[in-house]
């Protein structure tokens, strides 16, 4: 899999800004990918970039529309199969992040293997993984981990990929989940993959590389959160990272999706991974700390940050409010 | 999914014993249930059950063909298929725990449909599962852990069963691979489960129960394993485990399948599945141990299980050489 850009941003007939969350993160960490967007009548949603129709796209260079919403219910709108089917016949490719596949229906299944044009359904592995080995691989890797689900990870990736290339490093981001695919062009959502070969495919996503490349691997879930830990602990061990960074959100009330669970503290769920990090790489240390500050007013999240950054003797950045610099000065001395 | 017994073990074209060892394990726990084998020309495996024809099995009340056999390669022998679709037509069920699927076989396919019969792949899922919550569920639950993949995990749940109905407590199994389902009749392969869903499908297999019954589930792989640990951590925190049974095999020279690491040592397995058990059942216990001696003369094997049981204060048996009569009592005091 390897999604083609330019890309166009379909939002459908999105109810409202949040179903377009996935296109929006697209949007802003690929802005020049992302050369338009279509809205169809009754779209709430708005990635404030300039409106196409199919015709406005094509001549711009578009090579894939990228279906970035979710309409109620997470599936492919009806509506939307005219529309979808058309960019197809003008010569373009569909990608898209939703439960349910492009390829399950049929018009759209039919005229792309007709038209030899791809779909891609990037929720859905579309090849066998092979299970892990746990075997030695040359060349750096950081994953990012977290306290909860949805706390900066694929952000914080991104973030430091970057500005590591700003500074002339090399390194690349490697996706886990579909926001992220879309954003890298490939990857491998990892909570889909059949749970034996989940350390096999992150294994594929990072391979060994040059001894000076950083793969900064998305980290998922949370090695403390009950749904998804074993998601997790698949991606630590396939990606056996030589640094973890660790995210937080510090005004989050509980873990996500289940109010019975408080979140760990910090230090518990630092040595929770990095021990589980350790049985494919007996070297892996912490390289600092990622948080998300938005509940916070500027002199508060700056405590925070300060506060951890004391506490651990690490560097603490939100990558919003202060950029990932010093993470970056951490992983440049790793 | 439940399978119905009585069962015929059908062990094909078997080029070895060691082909054999699925159907062995359910002929060994469930040899009421296992009424005959049918061997074909070349087989080289032996259950010491009756030798029959399907017309005897069919005689003998024979329910469902268990396909308990790999050939070279793991696959459904082409040269099985008739004597296969003979049994559909004779008003017998199939049920296989190879990788490749009964449904896939065209022949088989179209017979059952035609003639209403079931094809059981245990190792696929047939059914969707939910995330897990990670809500806490009334009975008990025992689950087995260990230092490594193939260490007993699934014997030990099996014998814990057996004690314990023998005592008159209430007790179940409850099968995660594809044995230990033709063994309980059904029962979930957890590696085959789409790895978001992997606790949600545990907390499926072990519902809500009464306040003194004990669910016996079987464990798979290891926290350090390498390849397998997500499919581990995904499975304790689905069980929530009220008491957990440590596996090994003192003899091992290293973890299956992977020459480049060692077992964990004793103290370090127990504290990280402890640790991580607690997140769903912060009362979880270690009961004991369960040790695979056969490597070891008797005198050796007594002195392994004693050192071990002086060095934790908790019972240390050998299902095999000595019961599990300790565990149990362990358990009962729960």
């Amino acid at each position: 899999m390897s999604i083609a850009h330019p890309y166009l941003m379909f939002l459908g007939d999105a109810p409202d800004q949040l179903a377009a969350k996935t296109a929006q993160g697209v949007a802003h960490w690929r802005p020049e990918w992302c050369v338009g967007q279509l809205r169809m009548p009754g779209c709430k949603a708005d990635l404030k970039l300039p409106d196409m129709t199919l015709e406005q796209a094509k001549a711009a260079g578009v090579k894939t529309i990228i279906v970035g919403v979710a309409n109620r219910g997470g599936l492919i709108g009806e509506s939307w199969t005219g529309v979808l089917k058309q960019a197809l016949e003008m010569g373009m490719d569909l990608a898209s992040g939703l439960h349910n596949r492009l390829v399950d229906v049929p018009a759209l299944a039919e005229t792309a293997r007709k038209l030899g044009r791809n779909l891609f359904d990037v929720r859905h592995p579309t090849r066998d993984f092979a299970v892990g080995t746990g075997k030695k691989r040359k060349g750096k890797r950081m994953l990012t981990v977290g306290t909860d689900c949805s706390i900066g990870k694929m952000y914080t990736a991104l973030a430091l990929e970057k500005e590591m290339r700003a500074r002339g490093m090399k390194a690349d981001f490697r996706a886990t989940g579909q926001t992220g695919i879309f954003i890298a062009g490939d990857g491998v959502s990892i909570d889909a993959v059949v749970s034996d070969f989940m350390s096999g495919a992150v294994e594929w996503i990072c391979p060994e590389n040059e001894a000076d490349h950083w793969d900064l691997v998305e980290g998922q879930g949370s090695l403390f959160h009950a749904s998804y830990a074993g998601v997790t602990l698949g991606l630590i061990h396939g990606a056996q990272p030589d640094a973890l960074v660790m995210c937080h959100e510090p005004q989050r009330p509980h873990m996500r999706g289940l109010p019975h669970y408080q979140l760990p503290d910090l230090q518990t769920c630092i040595d929770a991974n990095l021990a589980a990090a350790r049985l494919t790489n007996p070297a892996v240390k912490l390289a600092g700390f990622s948080f998300n500050t938005s509940a916070l007013d500027g002199a508060a999240a700056e405590r925070a940050l300060k506060e951890c950054s004391q506490k651990f003797g690490l560097p603490a950045v939100d990558p919003v409010r202060t950029g990932v610099g010093p993470l970056v000065d951490a992983l440049a001395r790793f």
